[in-house]
């Protein structure tokens, strides 16, 4: 079979392919990104390229997925284009860039010690500072016939003058070869200690000479989508820099669900791991080369995912989380050895993982629950992170309950016909009036979609408006800003002409309905929680969100259409990347890391599944902001006086 | 080059050669044992053999260490002899079996739980038989939407319900796979706990289905010389065999000193840590076999060891042991998986080494002051081990002491010219009169050698029948049961005609002057010590005496050569292989294990070699009993009594 060449255009990188292979996965193969959702099941549509030259094979089945106009430019869907026989060029709509969308949104979390995310002054010892990893440079004198205790003791007593851990155990290893390192070093020797606990230190490494001028860590937050890794200086709380990528797993599956099934095919799981350690390696590399530190540096991880990326990263089997009845293998997970699970790193390098909560509550949200501090709280709070599982956490200092509804993906664009991540380019901001549509992007260029808070705002001003019911149906089909496509009623946010792409920015009436479904999902799951609790919205004194929405979302609109509970503005705070947040205060507070534990252990999971109820708060949750309209008091009265104005 | 032949007699076994290669080499790359004490340097001249066939090379310089008649008799030493290119045959003089000198000699330990060395009765769960590794079978509540804990959770809750255990950690690779075995199994499944100290056990393996049914620890007393292994069912306690052979080390050196010379040379420690390995590997499978139990059942061991052995079986550098200041790596080890180590046994096995005190006082001592219980008493105890290096322990309940003084290898047989190893075939007991001498030999049949209880004898009724003076020498030259060998006079104990070789047995004035320094060591050691605390020897309620000597010792006899101090016969114990009882206490009870790690803490070493008075005592006690007679009253008074008998 000849060798035939694909180039891929912006990037102009020619690679090679077979004949029959799927464009999709030419470009996986070469760490080319295309954006997708599905994974290459040919059902997101997200995954379009333009061929510009030559011939391919185009899957039928998914033609549906591209309007006229785009089947006439070429486009097609990479996952169901197959090479012939011949050399093609193809063109692929520039891949959001992630990293916008997680360096403005880290949480600076309370357990950060005073100056992070300030400049790398040395941090005084506070009760809170002391990383899970510490690296101490020790200098014995030399033994005599006076002074004959072993080596090993000679570093204890050293290492009882310096701290107060006096019975911390060591690990065989260190003592292989550590007779002569020492004598090699004169007698000049780094210990590593390793905190599972605040209580129980346990000396990983003893190195000859001093290795103590550099000690680094490294949260991570691995999201089923994006991963960021922050590399922290372990001596000082320094934030060194943080990055973000699309997690490579995205290639087998765009959701936990497809992960899952994927990994549950021969072979699949190890693909998958092997992806995602490639994705924080591939981070922590260029982590390492913007700071000029070394691999061996690193000595600890802190890792906060959700049960299943969390299983996935360990190599542990998640089939069974995504069956009846949702069972994980664990929910806390044994520190594990990075160079065990192939990280690149010092070679006894720890990784720890938040612990989980149940199959759908994970470490991403015992580390949000740490980053807000509602556990230590006594008035009530509740978290929600949006995704495509809502997960909502209620609770105080005394008790925490917890539950995830299956939302969709419609606040991350999936499923929305122009929707886009909250990255360079999309919408973030629309106010509609009777006059005209303005619209805010990110980076401030031409739009080329919207992002979720862009689609919430749509919702509540075509509400607002009238221009959309209770129902999200349009009220009227006459309206000049709506085009009908393909039968579907749609309105436009942007014409083509003001677009990046030449194409306009629309909501349509599906879109709405998906949004719909998903905002009903998170309210219902949360009143749910709350009616369990004899409770209301109104014994909320704090909402934290979370996630991707960030600093842009509008509070007014998401209580607007239901999504959040009709609350005082100032009970409802952002927190951004909470996860990030929670793994880093882990990573720098032995007293974090156990408190995470505590947390994980206190919060009661709430099945859903389990619970016909959730079904009918979920229907009246269908309509715009709820179908009991007395429990928005304030849109009720914004609605009221629109209609007076009008 | 040719491959020549080598056929070892009485074995009848023929092994391939080549020109050049030593007989202790070939002999030893075969499995085939030559007596020898250094290691093939030419010096011990104990690995005599005869060629029976073909020509040899054999080196002039050790002509000195074999006698005329065993030249002529075509005696060589195996070290010193080379293969020519002829095939040779040669008979090597029987190695003595060591079952013998252990199986009889191994203490029952206090802590052992009432019925060990009975019959295999399951114990009641006294507060000490606790062994540091247990197989618990858990039988799972299938997982439902209603009881949707975590598959670990699970196995926690059952954990619970069983054991105080409430928060063992488990380690990490218990994990994997864990998912699918759980389910294959029918919610069967056996965890395995190890304590490395009593309230802190660690799941170490969660393996699917039933098998508690058999779990087994290894209690391993590396000697030098000799390792004993015994095989213990951890579920009961019951010992189901014991069995000891030589170390394999031995090939590469015969002592401590020569070992760890050996063990700095390129590839040296390697091949050491190789051969115990082997040693235990070999020992291990043949109590298995014996048991009919398998290599998997092996979940713990727990080895005691003199420091060096220790650190050559976990592959820690002996090299500046030997070297002033005398500093090891470590005097306590953490535990190492098995392995690691390539021992043969359950995957997750882990190995216990008990904790040594200095460079020169190990792991046996500590096991022998934890059989002994002297750390327990309010009375003060003395504890000897007489071997190459003769350790003593000085204590009770609120401190010990203890110092190591090289005796030499006198009392094991070395350098003694008839010397033997207790075991068959070796005279153990002699008493001499005016009339005749008589000999008891191990085993009932002809002498072959003379081993340590019968020198101590010898010693002592030479002494007593005035044959020797107080410095050992043969008062008259010309008592018939003397012969002088190349200027050197010796006493004939039995003449050719009796013995198993043909050889008469004697022991000559050399020899007398190597057990005098021998005992001399050590009685001035311990004399030392009690003067530093200000005490004497009739302070000693309990002086227990450990090792190869057994019961065969005439304690009357040690004292009148001033071996042992002069105390009634009731204070005086022989507790055998201490080392061994030891290391098994602690493989079945945590709450002995721990006490060992206290011991090895609380002992205070006293370095001899920094102590000038250790010579002027020495000195004083190269006469028999001691230059002081008054220390030994009892003797003064049977001399007194001798000599107006005569």
């Amino acid at each position: 079979m000849p060798t035939l060449k694909v180039t891929f255009d912006p990037h102009g990188r020619t690679v090679e392919a077979q004949t029959g292979e799927s464009l999709l996965n030419i470009a996986a193969r070469n760490g080319i990104e295309i954006p997708n959702l599905c994974g290459g099941q040919g059902v997101c549509g997200k995954c379009r390229v333009r061929i510009t030259h030559g011939e391919v094979d185009f899957s039928a089945d998914a033609m549906n997925l591209l309007d006229r106009k785009e089947l006439r430019e070429g486009f097609v869907l990479a996952c169901r284009t197959r090479m012939k026989d011949e050399d093609v060029r193809v063109w692929v709509p520039v891949a959001a860039d992630v990293k916008d969308q997680v360096l403005t949104e880290d949480a600076v979390s309370r357990y950060d010690p005073p100056t992070v995310l300030q400049k790398g002054r040395i941090l005084p010892d506070t009760p809170y500072f002391r990383p899970l990893s510490q690296k101490i440079l020790l200098e014995l004198p030399e033994p005599s016939l006076a002074d004959n205790i072993s080596d090993l003791e000679r570093i204890y007593r050293e290492l009882r003058k310096k701290t107060p851990y006096t019975d911390a155990r060591v690990d065989f290893a260190c003592l292989r070869g550590l007779s002569a390192s020492l004598r090699e070093h004169g007698w000049r020797v780094t210990a590593t200690l390793h905190w599972n606990d605040p209580n129980d230190p346990s000396i990983r490494s003893l190195e000859g000479g001093n290795t103590s001028s550099s000690n680094l860590g490294v949260a991570i937050d691995v999201g089923t989508t994006t991963v960021v890794a922050q590399l922290v200086d372990l001596r000082t709380g320094t934030i060194l820099g943080v990055k973000g990528c699309h997690n490579r797993q995205a290639h087998f599956g765009a959701d936990v669900i497809s992960r899952m099934i994927f990994a549950c095919t021969r072979d699949g799981m190890r693909t998958l791991t092997n992806s995602i350690i490639e994705t924080i390696d591939s981070l922590v590399d260029s982590l390492l080369a913007e700071a000029h530190a070394s691999t061996t540096s690193v000595t600890c991880f802190v890792v906060a995912g959700n049960t299943t990326m969390t299983h996935l990263l360990l190599g542990l089997e998640p089939c069974t989380i995504r069956l009846e009845p949702y069972i994980p293998t664990a929910n806390r997970f044994p520190p594990v050895s990075a160079a065990e699970l192939g990280l690149k790193s010092h070679p006894t390098a720890l990784v720890h993982c938040l612990p989980c909560v149940s199959s759908y509550v994970g470490g991403d949200i015992t580390a949000g629950v740490l980053a807000c501090g509602m556990n230590d709280r006594a008035e009530l709070s509740a978290l929600i992170d949006v995704g495509t599982n809502g997960e909502i956490v209620i609770g105080n200092s005394e008790w925490l309950v917890c539950c995830s509804a299956s939302a969709g993906p419609a606040f991350e664009g999936g499923g929305i016909k122009c929707g886009r991540r909250a990255t360079t380019g999309a919408i973030h901001k629309v106010s509609i009036s009777r006059e005209r549509v303005s619209c805010q992007t990110i980076g401030g260029g031409k739009p080329s979609g919207i992002c979720g808070s862009a689609l919430i705002d749509t919702l509540a001003e075509l509400f607002a408006e009238g221009i959309i019911d209770e129902r999200g149906k349009f009220v009227r089909l006459d309206d000049p800003r709506l085009q009908v496509i393909e039968d579907v009623p749609e309105f436009i946010l942007a014409p083509g002409s003001e677009t990046a792409t030449g194409e306009p920015v629309v909501i349509t009436e599906d879109d709405i309905s998906n949004l719909i479904k998903s905002k009903a999902a998170v309210l219902a799951a949360m009143k749910l929680l709350l009616d369990q609790l004899g409770m209301s919205f109104k014994d909320l004194h704090h909402v934290y969100v979370a996630g991707g929405f960030g600093s842009h979302l509008d509070v007014e609109n998401a209580i607007m259409i239901g999504l959040l509970p009709d609350l005082p503005k100032r009970r409802i705070r952002f927190i951004g990347n909470s996860s990030l947040a929670g793994a880093r205060s882990a990573l720098l507070s032995t007293h974090a890391f156990t408190k995470a534990r505590a947390i994980a252990r206190q919060m009661t999971y709430y099945e859903l599944s389990a619970h016909p109820e959730f079904m009918t708060e979920f229907v009246a949750a269908l309509f715009l902001p709820h179908t009991q309209r007395r429990l928005f008091p304030t849109v009720k009265e914004k609605l009221a006086k629109g209609r007076n104005k009008a």
